[in-house]
């Protein structure tokens, strides 16, 4: 399975990704490209030094659509079967999501649907929930609510500001990610209506 | 610390609150009176049969107003510090929230903020999420809505029907919902904002 993956930050969940792959924790698999809309992405240098080939793709004061078609051709002309986002701050258009029907997979730090969009650890800590935590889901046309694949709690202390909690999260977001990545290409799950359940043998 | 009750059905968590305070898991307390507004709750027999005073106190075509009125100077009379609804299927007016500000607690079958109101369960399964849970708070005047004591998460499964998951939810409803009102009794948290946290000693 060729694996593409979206970044725009330090890409820690892409690094987590790249490794469970190249030490065979994800068989069968290859991460074939990691593409970054920013040029100052720590990613791209992470993804370099293992080995993987790298594309700064900019929006450049085009459309979402163009700046998507780009990404698009990239991802197609390298063969990739299934897209991680990894901290990739942009929505994708329409076009993107039909390009790639449910091969494009994103990672929240909450439990979805609560505390959809920016800043989740921050909603999560304003509304004083006990629990949350992170969700690995498919990506539809609406912000962070495509079919759940894996959720993960982490538990909120008292004294936790949007930050420690985040870092938190972050360490169970990595396991959970990669987990969700290997089933996908184990051909372990399958969507049945917005339910994603374990296919029967 | 003396507790009023409110059911409307079989009042098992009302049960579980009766057993822990008259076991002695929570300390220096009371339950004055279960009330319902069913004549049929089936809780009713369950409370007499455990010494507690029962009161029926029927809406009888009145306004929510008229009716809580009553429900709220049966409650008062009798001294009641803490009132715990325990599958009551009717929401509070504002008159009874802000006769016991902060002395009002709910139990409800899921991870809040998500899935509020009826069939909560349900809801669950047909959004997909991978987990679930309940949650006790204290009730304000929006629904579902007050600040978070505990919550507790339960996994739901592929085969799981609204039905059995609210089964597996409903055993961690009990201990969860004895041990948020031992915390109160015992003078163990305070709300701050809308955070509840553990009292500094």
């Amino acid at each position: 399975m060729k694996i593409g993956i979206l970044i725009s930050g330090r890409g820690s969940n892409m690094t987590a990704i790249v490794e469970a792959v190249q030490s065979g924790l994800i068989p069968e698999s290859e991460v074939a490209v990691v593409i970054s809309d920013k040029t100052s992405a720590e990613g791209l240098i992470k993804a370099k030094e293992r080995g993987i080939e790298t594309l700064i793709v900019c929006k450049n004061g085009r459309t979402r659509e163009e700046h998507d078609a780009e990404i698009i051709g990239e991802l197609k002309m390298r063969g990739v079967e299934l897209v991680c986002l990894a901290g990739y701050m942009r929505l994708l258009s329409k076009d993107f999501v039909r390009a790639f029907p449910n091969k494009i997979i994103n990672i929240h730090p909450s439990l979805l649907p609560a505390f959809k969009g920016l800043n989740a650890q921050r909603q999560a800590i304003e509304y004083g929930v006990k629990l949350s935590g992170c969700t690995v889901h498919f990506v539809d046309e609406a912000l962070d609510h495509g079919a759940i694949i894996a959720q993960k709690t982490v538990t909120v202390k008292d004294e936790d500001t949007p930050e420690s909690l985040a870092v938190r999260i972050l360490e169970h977001e990595h396991p959970l990610y990669v987990e969700a990545v290997r089933r996908i290409a184990a051909g372990e799950i399958e969507i049945v209506g917005r339910r994603v359940v374990s296919v029967k043998n």
